[in-house]
């Protein structure tokens, strides 16, 4: 066991009803217990994603009775364990750890994960850049890998100035994997041209539509990755050649997926989704544990995520607020002091 | 060559505006010459089936510059060929014959067809049942074949009173595939229940989306065939279990497809769409033609469908008035009096 004194009390962020920043109160909570085979994580820092206000508005894939924790995603040092071999080879150790449903997530002081949800980090990497290192890193890898096995060497991607999307440029241009970068406002078109995007169109233009087809027609464009929902995915299925696939991944939007039947009947165009969960869930543990090293090899470059703002866990809905208002140009961090 | 006198002018029903049925009007025009590898077809019969509204409102896959003649099928004699091995045996048969866009259809006193599009009809089918010998059967062999293929044993069917449906519903029980009817009156449930299918849904009930997710989950149905697009496919997908795949192969609501972004993201659901010249498009010659031969010895049974209505072409405003008013209860024919 670690030397850290654990205390029988912790801040933690509570989310009452599913009503948004609006549910989120602080609260202070016993510090929760490991049973075998999971790990005490004292947390670090935890970013605020945009699966994580899909959570605080009920629409996400776990929908637990509240109150509960919510954050996806932090690092912290394991301080205690519940038994266990693997247990034991991560007590004291840097980690980044993950909130699977069915218990309280990142967003306080502790958190108890399965040691299977507890990553040790690499240790170039910082736990600030840790706290990131698993939702968009791996989903960007994720990504490119359906794009390369499919044999699409051009992909769009919508919302394309999130962390995420950053992500998906410089990995894909080592990879091989050209983006075509879907962004709503004229400083994210300058944004993504600075770090090197090539193509980047902006969908609030009269002519977004014309200039999307061709574009996708030029490159013979055939997947489109997409984080917004609603009538993007049906003016994506409308750009691009036939047996054309959109793959969503967010609803950003807000709204339900819209596309014209005719694209679906008459030119064989398809709608499917991606959740991370899902994708790794069909690899085995070696393969899961290849794919967490490689991206803490590129936590420094490819995957980095700038950090915008950090607040302390008291003020947790200020820093929700102050996300949601301003969601890319970097990441928003709750950090707890440690 | 055959016997007949083909005469200078016919009688035509033209669509002079992507209008609807508004946009028809009846034309005396030429009669159209044969070139290498066609064939001129006596018009005997033609049906009204919703993919020529679709045709008719500029909906569907062919977009000829108007005017242009209307008409996916029908049936006839060939009474004159432009040459070639192909045509010599198709002259003076009875044949089903289908227009594949780029050139005029089948509402039409007489039609020129490629020697691909000309199917020879089997002695023991009327020239009325081989008017729709095509369209509606052959949906019914490939979507039972889709279904098969991938193992499902029992699949939803939306707009399922139609002619379509009932044919899924005989030739389904006979090739061990269950069809799950949805339809939107109570008479149409009597009319399947009738017919001998077991269970029908009525999506006009209050608690339909209850009835149809119960059934779903009972029979493991992971694969739905939607004639209604809209609301409907969003209801569909809500309905089936994990990993179900919607198959739209018609828009009747005339609505965008909705879709639930986490039903796709969270749940691994999809939807993509069936065209039925597509999937010949993916069968080798040997294969559509034993295909044919398998509905022809059906058609007497299986795919055999009920005439409500017959009107003479001159009437084709008021036939597909007639039709769009009530499109389940039997098709609705052109006739052109041969």
């Amino acid at each position: 066991m670690s030397e850290h004194q654990i205390p029988d009390q912790m801040t933690a962020v509570v989310l009452d009803t599913y009503a948004g920043v609006e549910g989120l109160r602080i609260e202070r909570r016993p510090v929760p217990r490991p049973a075998e085979n999971q790990v005490l994580v004292k947390i670090a820092a935890a970013p605020i994603n945009p699966s994580d206000l899909s959570f605080l508005e009920g629409l996400y894939a776990f929908h637990e009775p509240p109150p509960v924790v919510p954050g996806f995603e932090a690092s912290g040092t394991v301080v205690a364990t519940g038994g266990g071999t693997m247990g034991r080879t991560l007590d004291g150790r840097r980690v980044a750890c993950i909130s699977r449903g069915g218990r309280d997530g990142t967003w306080a002081e502790y958190m108890v994960a399965s040691t299977s949800s507890a990553l040790p980090l690499d240790d170039a990497v910082s736990l600030e850049q840790g706290a990131m290192s698993v939702v968009n890193p791996l989903t960007a890898i994720a990504l490119l890998s359906i794009a390369s096995e499919g044999g699409h060497k051009t992909v769009v991607h919508t919302a394309a100035a999130s962390a995420l999307g950053q992500m998906l440029n410089r990995l894909g241009s080592n990879e091989g994997v050209q983006i075509i970068n879907v962004v709503r406002r004229d400083e994210q078109v300058a944004l993504l041209q600075e770090q090197g995007a090539t193509i980047v169109l902006n969908s609030s233009d009269a002519d977004f539509d014309r200039q999307l087809r061709d574009v996708c027609h030029q490159h013979k464009v055939r997947l489109a990755f997409d984080a917004v929902a609603g009538r993007m995915t049906m003016q994506l299925l409308e750009a691009m050649p036939k047996r054309s696939k959109v793959t969503v991944y967010g609803g950003l939007s807000q709204e339900p997926v819209l596309a014209n039947p005719g694209h679906l009947i008459f030119q064989g165009k398809s709608v499917d989704g991606f959740w991370l969960t899902t994708w790794l869930a069909q690899k085995d543990s070696d393969q899961r544990m290849r794919i967490w090293r490689r991206a803490q090899k590129l936590m420094l470059t490819d995957l980095k995520s700038e950090v915008r703002a950090r607040y302390p866990l008291q003020d947790a809905q200020k820093a929700v607020a102050d996300y949601q208002g301003h969601m890319t140009g970097g990441k928003v961090l709750l950090v707890t002091g440690e």
